[in-house]
């Protein structure tokens, strides 16, 4: 009874570590949609289809519980999802939720909170917030450029430097930043050197993977089998590239990432062969 | 009978501004799947996919011929359309041996090349400028931050330079480069400040809106009726960004963007309404 994870690309499996530091005996399904990556800017009926094809996807391999990493969707989709697919014996859960309640928990009132523009354009983190703790005020930007610099691998140099202290400047005056996309603890160095001193810099993965554990706690019938600290990777991606990835996010490089391909819009398991080059006929 | 063209996004604008300025009287329907941006690091199959949709969208809206403004599509499957839709009625052209030529026809030996990851992987450039002469040398380097720095509309600043130079190292040393991506001649006066005196910066639009003129003039079953210089504009993105970002690559405002929107997988035309905040359902 393995746990589904899912997020557009790579990002989650930062969420997927910390849920590993803390329940080191489970098995997990990571699958990273990183073929269709990035979500943030797709329309919502295309968000919710890829949303649904990844829970389905994970369900379908034997997960009970599927978490939503990504932001993107949790903002936007999850609702749906658990409207459509939860019941006594499967459940959905987000990280909107765990995020609101983490940044009022540090916060003292002025939160400030970046993501990909249709997370920002739901404001469904600014709504939880506000359910938590009515006078804090939330600063909601969105900073589409920050997951291809970190797709690119260039989050050191002084190109992540400044887009950071562009959007960090659009937020104004804030005490706490929350990081609301999976990419950006990856450029938490860089977040530190740009921010005033004195500003919690939130990632919420750690808090995220804690209130999974306490969930689970409180749902034993989603807990029964101890397993024994497995994770499989599905990528809908170029594995290569995902495996090569997917160390800087896990910490670890994944023994095989396994191939879903897109084939008429849905999500399929597929072989991946060497890609031919020049025109591709069929 | 107006003439078909498509791109990932907003970037096959900077084509079809050239198109129209030799053809001034004709109409054309111009597609930006922007929704589904960017191609280049999709897999193949999903390219073909989307490549068969948009072309196939344009014909069913009564174009004869299309031309694939897109360099990835160009690249990796422009004979596959040709070879799936081309006949004695229908036509697809592309944009990549027309950059072959243009480039071999200004380039002193040394050709650097910039594209997507997956126009860069196909090597089709490298092997069009071989059949034109084969002493030619060709260095392709994948660029894939470039076209979301100009998808944020950041392409003035330090961080569009840094990216470019970064790239730009990476060609070494060439007497001409190509900017394969349609995005790319938005970058070009940062291109201009980082390349070397004396190197030829080639945006291949102009030399291929001029090759598709002199082909029309070949092929008069293509182009029998005048036209009253008309654009319609479709995009499966967000439309008034795409009107925003449009005036950008045309050079002015587009009157209206029809809304083609992604369901299961397919484009079909819908209609926008606002979009909610929060949680989606359905």
């Amino acid at each position: 009874m393995p746990i589904g994870v899912f997020d557009s690309g790579y990002g989650g499996l930062s969420v997927l570590r910390e849920m590993q530091r803390v329940l080191p005996d489970k098995d997990f399904i990571y699958l990273g949609d990183s073929g269709r990556a990035p979500y943030g800017g797709r329309d919502l009926a295309t968000i919710l289809d890829f949303a649904e094809q990844c829970t389905e996807l994970l369900f379908a391999e034997g997960c009970k519980v599927v978490v939503v990493a990504c932001h993107t969707v949790s903002c936007v989709a999850l609702r749906h999802l658990q409207h459509r697919y939860a019941n006594d014996e499967r459940r959905v859960l987000g990280v909107t939720v765990p995020a609101a309640e983490n940044a009022v928990a540090v916060a003292r009132g002025r939160i400030g909170f970046l993501g990909t523009r249709r997370t920002v354009g739901s404001h469904t983190f600014r709504t939880e917030v506000a359910k938590l703790d009515a006078t804090a005020e939330v600063k909601e930007v969105a900073a589409p450029l920050l997951a291809p610099i970190v797709e690119e691998g260039w989050e050191c140099g002084e190109i992540a430097r400044l887009a950071v202290q562009q959007y960090v400047e659009q937020l104004g005056e804030v005490d706490t930043l929350v990081l609301g996309c999976t990419h950006y603890p990856l450029l938490k160095a860089v977040f530190e050197e740009v921010l005033p001193d004195g500003v919690n810099l939130l990632d919420p993965a750690p808090f995220v993977a804690g209130r999974f554990m306490d969930w689970l706690m409180r749902h034993p019938s989603f807990s029964e089998s101890a397993g024994s600290g497995l994770v499989r990777v599905l990528s809908s991606g170029d594995t290569a590239r995902f495996a090569v990835n997917a160390e800087r996010f896990l910490g670890k490089v994944p023994s095989v990432v396994e191939f879903v391909s897109e084939r008429g819009g849905r999500l399929v398991f597929s072989a991946e062969g060497s890609e031919p080059t020049g025109q591709f006929l069929r």
